[in-house]
């Protein structure tokens, strides 16, 4: 039996121009001789559809879709995802397509509800396996979460004979280190029913969420034989031959695809991608950023100049009275080595009469922070009437690390439209900086960029380490306290300092509603300051916490 | 049995304030010789949590909060809602407080994933029936949803024999219309199983969500007897009283509550309780916003002032020389008449140097949207740079027809900590304006406001009505497309004119990115856009409707 996975970027809601993507890779299938064709979970209409579900004619249309597919591709058999059903009473299905028919359909039956997905929101849950013949072999037909839980899919299967082959249709995010988690996944259940394993991924940008691709062919003892490309399309062909004694094999029919080096390199290509489907799903053609001269910056146009070109990423500095000379130099060298459009827009001449006219309330203070805000957001005023004038998207640079602790200006540096670094801790800002140099050898970034210590340079002298503690002890406390949700306690045991821990730990609390009120980033790890953390801003929790004893 | 409803306004993780409050109640109750107290669902920590549930000491210590109250509390029978179990593992619970313990809890059986609900990503349903004797009585303790749909109640409490009451503690948001649903549901309820319903509801404002209280005791017939106060604290307390027969009577102990006069009343009760909850729960003594002399935000002062007081709000007026003198005298007024704080700061002498800084990239213009837009995110700057100096929450002013179409300027007039009206239509924002002069029985919002035709005065002689249909008419475009989830081929259906309902609907549509970066504000209606509207900004869904049928 020949598999072919199709692994594509699908855009969300757009049903004619995924449909038309999938009679593309069809035709190529087929001129490969292919018995078996598989698309991503959801691959008419994208992932994750959310409330678009609920509308009365969505799902009409992902039906009429995926009727004119069975038409339009009708020889072997065709698997795709679509939404199915009416309005409240709807499933997350696969389609198999044989003869010029929806022939079956597959009801996924285990719907994820936490961390970023909502299946129960939308879905109801199916309770039937499919297996279909091809060749003379019987495949299993699941998705995504189906697969996750073996002791489930074993009581799921057990009826159902002898299996050759699972065939799993997913749209599993990415996140650092989730390849590992798949992989171990495809192999206890390559074991477990002794059979193949083809896993079709999805691949592309969605709002915060990255599908990296990466399908996979496992054979029956679980090794993984062959894997697509990682962030990209691609159509990863293989033969799935049975052997005496039920091992079954599996020979690809393609060279290996080439695949990141390291995590680094995962989160590089990760940002780039996200970065260009952003930009391009949403209609914009060019971006623009300020620069400071700055890490954070520097990263964001280097990597918006590799997902859409120099000719598209335009820079800006905004310099104040406050910035060093080095630093509006290193603004304009890291344009000129990019290659990209730079504007500088001193900030003096507006700061004055801005500052002129607050002052006319009494209490205005020409020093503390207001004013240093201020400057953030006459910037972020700036970035925003030019993206107005010549509808270029504004990329905002924060990284995660002040995301966390809301060293930002809400409305000043967090105005923009998508926020590439946002999920990106500052000590992997660094290293993802020199790894950008390394490999296009020589200093894109410029050293000093990377050397300098971090300043925001909106008062005399100021550094990051005034109001902050060493990034690299932050990015610790933000990983043990956001991501794996570590108590203040669980983390001083692990030799954290306390007063350090608690002090991050209010920030963080404290923080919620300007995290809410800036743009959707790219989540690169297990949970994001996005659709997979959700707090509330009214919340008192942090604060009564060493009261509770006393309640 | 005389039996007392705790109807309290909870702060979300506040678990010592809320314990604190309760235990102030129960003094009161004992005090009234209640047998049985009840607080709403959740009331330890406040609804709805979120992933607060995720973390690992907050289970801990609303437990250690529960078991506290239980010691606090000994007399007689009180059911208190908290969240009960471990990280990942946990529920929805009542506890049932006697003797100085939890004696018996009881767990949440259905659970709401819709809408605003996602207790699925939280909690694990329960399955068994609670029934606990009160003097001599019968009452079964039920959750919030766990009474919303009658044949699995049927079904759920078919074994555990006859009962004279059944106790719902719920945590019920509000949105017009939704205390009918309320009162059938009871009704239904105490129809089905012949007996008494005393239902607690939550009061307060979390964030974009209002509950409003009005927890009420039905007969056995259904009738409901006592209702306790909208938006409001109130202890209410009957006495329940079994009748031979079988029937239950209800016996009130107090004098029944004033209610809200309409719905308009009610929407009026629930904007004012939104701001003040939201401003008091994050710690704001004070509000400022911008007094543009046009209708919305002079409600919106109107309402700030209702719920703050006047000495605590400001009004900043920051006219330029497209406003016309009436309305700048008009804001004025506005001030005069709540007896406000009220400021003028001139955005001219800031303008003019931003334009001539933006004029040195070349194709800046002067006069086109990038330079309306920039007036509204100078606006923006003066209220955040106040804001940041004065330590008070910007409202916003938005109402919910501009939200949908996005006729509002991103980090412009939408830059702000608090929505208030974000989700209350033009048409309903003219009709609380005259309301609110009516009850004052003055003008307090001025008469030229309400009669002007509406203008955002970015131009000059500029109208709403150059880009948008009447207000009537995109009021019911909106209520239909975003509340009803109707398609455009339904719409036009209904009478509405094509041309109008394609053009709105892709407003509604395109400006999904600017919603999401807008502050939350209060919902009303069935559905607002937050959390019970999710859609992706990456959506190209309505774009290919017309084409799918080719795809």
């Amino acid at each position: 039996m020949r598999v072919g996975l199709g692994q594509f970027n699908a855009v969300v809601g757009d049903l004619a121009g995924n449909a038309q993507r999938m009679r593309e890779i069809y035709a190529r299938a087929i001129e490969a001789d292919v018995d078996l064709l598989a698309f991503p979970e959801l691959a008419v209409c994208g992932y994750p559809p959310e409330d678009l579900v609920h509308k009365r004619h969505f799902l009409q249309d992902c039906r009429l879709t995926i009727d004119k597919l069975a038409v339009d591709c009708p020889d072997r058999t065709i698997i795709i995802g679509f939404a199915e059903g009416e309005r409240l009473n709807s499933h997350n299905s696969a389609a198999v397509l044989q003869g010029g028919k929806v022939s079956r359909i597959y009801r996924k039956a285990l719907l994820p509800n936490y961390g970023v997905f909502d299946e129960r929101r939308y879905f109801q849950a199916g309770a039937e396996p499919l297996i279909i013949e091809v060749e003379g072999l019987n495949v299993a037909v699941t998705i995504c979460f189906d697969i996750w839980n073996i002791d489930w899919l074993r009581k799921f299967l057990e009826k159902t004979g002898r299996i050759q082959m699972i065939l799993n249709i997913s749209a599993s995010p990415f996140h650092t280190g989730k390849l590992l988690k798949r992989e171990e996944t495809i192999n206890k259940c390559a074991k477990e029913f002794g059979c193949a394993v083809a896993y079709c991924n999805l691949v592309g940008g969605q709002d915060e969420l990255i599908f990296d691709g990466r399908s996979m062919f496992a054979d029956s003892t679980g090794r993984v034989i062959a894997k697509a490309r990682a962030f990209d399309e691609d159509l990863m062909i293989a033969d799935v031959v049975p052997e005496s004694g039920g091992a079954v094999r599996i020979q690809p029919r393609q060279p290996a695809a080439v695949q990141p080096t390291d995590l680094l390199d995962e989160i590089y290509q990760a940002l780039v991608l996200g970065t260009k489907d952003y930009a391009r799903k949403n209609g914009f053609r060019k971006v623009l950023l300020g620069l400071s001269g700055g890490i954070d910056s520097s990263l964001v146009a280097a990597i918006a100049v590799a997902a859409l070109g120099a000719e598209n990423v335009v820079g800006i500095t905004m310099p104040s009275e406050f910035n060093s000379p080095e630093t509006i130099s290193d603004a304009e060298q890291l344009a000129k080595n990019l290659g990209i459009e730079f504007h500088t827009i001193p900030i003096g001449p507006i700061l004055g009469p801005f500052h002129r006219s607050l002052q006319t309330v009494e209490g205005w203070d020409s020093e503390g922070l207001a004013y240093e805000n201020l400057q953030a957001r006459i910037r972020g005023c700036i970035l925003m009437s030019l993206s107005n004038q010549f509808g270029s998207l504004v990329l905002t640079t924060g990284n995660k690390s002040e995301t966390a602790v809301g060293y930002a200006t809400l409305y000043g540096d967090t105005a923009g439209g998508f926020a590439v670094i946002k999920d990106v801790p500052k000590t992997t800002v660094y290293k993802l900086a020199e790894r950008i140099n390394k490999t296009a050898g020589r200093h894109i970034i410029p050293r000093d960029v990377i050397t300098r210590p971090p300043s925001a340079e909106l008062r005399p002298d100021q550094k990051d380490s005034d109001s902050l503690p060493d990034y690299d002890l932050l990015d610790r406390i933000i990983k043990g306290y956001v991501e794996e949700d570590r108590s203040i306690a669980q983390l001083v045991e692990q030799g954290l300092p306390e007063d350090l821990v608690e002090k991050v730990v209010l920030m963080v609390d404290r923080n919620e509603y300007k995290r809410r009120l800036s743009p959707p980033g790219i989540r690169i790890t297990p949970k994001a300051f996005g659709k997979d953390r959700r707090l509330p801003i009214t919340n008192r929790y942090s604060h009564s916490r060493d009261t509770t004893l006393n309640c």
